[in-house]
């Protein structure tokens, strides 16, 4: 069998360098056809020097002479920039699959050049169903290609699923780690420091990804993500507050069972089934002892305290373009926080006050996602200045 | 699509009241045809006007004679006894599905004459395999025959494994709640009553198997079972306390992942799913809230306390006849406790010595499972009688 051939959009993020260390494991299984990395060029460099791509995509114009510069005439790579070498390294002709590990919204064109020339994804990056989850699906369809979450949380759902009947399906129950503040009161909340909000107690992720994390944002853009990727409505979907992170996720049947995907907390478990499921690859991971854990614990989400999740579920009740407003204006909100701009809990204000201001509109095209998402960033932005940030939350 | 025919053996024990409920709350799904009861008449008298099955058997002449007085003329039911009235019941031309839930070795026979008769198999008996599991096993595979596992621990398996390829398992991991003496120590163990026992913290069951609960034996019974079941080497196979029993069981793959089944304790739950699956029937079970539950937990088995577990792995790795004269000598000595012959720990040491004592012999036939378990029972009689219980276990 010949190895897979695969493009890695974002080799240089968490996932993206996890992706790369599974490969590596598997080399007889997998070959990097191409990749695009961000600014660590020095990382990129020793990525594409060991991985031989055939296409390296980097933001700018800059950072590609740049890395022409580190590499110069050692390999026999052709090193892109900007949007067009995104989509360049995701439509490679001789790539299977795209592995879509790019944070932020800048995901969702790369992603659907690769879905519109009939890749496989492995989609990590969870802006592009929740900015444009129904596009994406459509798109998915019209192409007959498969979309692997690479979520843990999602991942588990597709291994809770995987030889059971949809119809069968009560509920998608979501487990989130309730993030460092979860015990936290509204008093204690209100002082929490980027520093604090960046130590999470059980991933290791990028900064945005663990703000999103312990405001709870995240587990509602997973919900969005959750309710196009296996086609169900929001109200089959709850999420579960289970500190451990060890159950990473559970789907209820009509009969009462609940089949649930337990691990260690690594996200190479899921990129491994992604890339290869229903095949599973060993991975030279700690096994997950749980007599040693000893418990697994369990609560229901506070709406009171961690309302991200709550606008998130309204978000997908209003519809068209209403979520990526929520998205666009969730990352201006976490840029603020990590500057100093505004404290933890402006986070969900902002939200919800740029969210209340759009005016929604449907999602046709693309570009409908796309405008929605700058009209939001501008507002936030906007906001910001002149927002006055409730005591109480 | 015309209702599945069914014969229930052991219809007014636990597993086959519980079944019978399924099937009246399905009555669309399923038929009853035949079915085979215990000494229970005025419940089976019930149950025969309920389902109007076309044949019943129970045990001996004089029950089957005192059954036709009760029925008189009211129904067209034929009457049997015996095991061959139990073998009627399990190969009437009509039945495609055979519930075998008659508790002890005495299943085996007529369970082997349905697999025989190529009838899908519900499996609640477990010593059909833990007696002659290659032989059943075998002849399911010859005649083409599928065996769905009824204990929840075993359906737990067969729905983490659903979807999955087998080649990926690394383990099997069959949870036990560790029964009503999880926490006694050795020597409050030694003064445990049969009322004690008898018990059982989470599971409504019959008395023996409740009493294998309390030892561990039921636990190390369905290794067995899993063995042959799933068709993996014992040190494939391992237990884990869950004293919660809600986690039915689990499977763990070479990725790390684990991936279980859990629910309320309701036998019902793998009933159904061993009528339907891969179908999920609806049923009227209180939904499983893991946030009000808190918590689950989880433990390993401590062997110097719960001595029947390892026994069963010994049985095992003995091959051959150990596990029919294992599963003998275990029926003797929990009748012996029930009736105060032998104290709590005097269980596993009879077992043990039943089994030190035997030489083992091939599985060829049926009749060497069963002269091996005739062999037992009598040397446990035996030993009975002269056996001096040790003090400390």
């Amino acid at each position: 069998m010949s190895p897979r051939k695969i493009s890695v959009l974002g080799s240089t993020g968490s996932i993206g360098v996890s992706t790369l260390d599974v490969v590596r494991s598997h080399s007889d299984r997998f070959q990097i056809v191409a990749m695009s990395g961000g600014s660590n060029l020095s990382l990129l460099e020793e990525q594409v020097r060991l991985f031989r791509p055939d296409r390296v995509a980097v933001i700018s114009e800059e950072l590609a002479r740049e890395l022409s510069q580190r590499i110069g005439r050692d390999l026999d790579v052709t090193i892109l920039h900007g949007v067009e070498g995104m989509i360049a390294c995701a439509t490679h002709p001789d790539v299977e699959t795209v592995v879509s590990a790019i944070v932020g919204a800048a995901g969702l064109v790369p992603t659907m050049a690769a879905i519109e020339a009939g890749k496989s994804i492995a989609l990590a990056n969870k802006e592009t169903l929740v900015v444009a989850g129904s596009l994406v699906m459509e798109a998915a369809r019209r192409n007959d290609v498969s979309i692997y979450p690479v979520d843990s949380e999602h991942s588990a759902i597709e291994q809770s699923l995987c030889g059971h009947r949809k119809n069968d399906i009560r509920r998608l129950l979501l487990t989130a780690s309730g993030g460092p503040f979860r015990t936290f009161d509204a008093d204690r909340l209100k002082r929490v420091t980027p520093e604090q909000a960046l130590a999470h107690p059980n991933w290791e992720m990028g900064a945005k990804i663990t703000i999103d994390s312990a405001t709870m944002m995240n587990k509602g853009l997973e919900v969005i993500e959750a309710r196009w990727l296996f086609d169900l409505p929001q109200d089959q979907i709850e999420v579960v507050i289970h500190p451990e992170s060890i159950v990473h996720s559970m789907v209820e049947y009509v009969d009462g069972s609940i089949i649930a995907q337990m691990g260690v907390p690594d996200m190479r478990t899921p990129i491994a089934y992604a890339l290869s499921s229903p095949e599973r690859l060993s991975l030279d991971l700690p096994p997950l002892d749980l007599c040693q854990l000893g418990k697994l614990t369990f609560e229901a989400p506070d709406p009171e305290r961690f309302p991200c999740l709550g606008l998130a579920y309204r978000a997908l009740q209003l519809g068209g373009t209403a979520p990526a407003v929520l998205n666009a204006a969730n990352e201006i909100a976490v840029a603020s926080f990590l500057e100093g701009g505004i404290p933890f809990v402006g986070i969900p204000q902002l939200v919800r006050a740029v969210l209340e201001r759009h005016q929604v509109g449907r999602l046709e095209h693309v570009d409908d996602a796309l405008k929605a998402d700058l009209w939001a960033r501008s507002a936030a932005r906007e906001m910001l200045n002149d927002f006055c940030f409730e005591e109480s939350q």
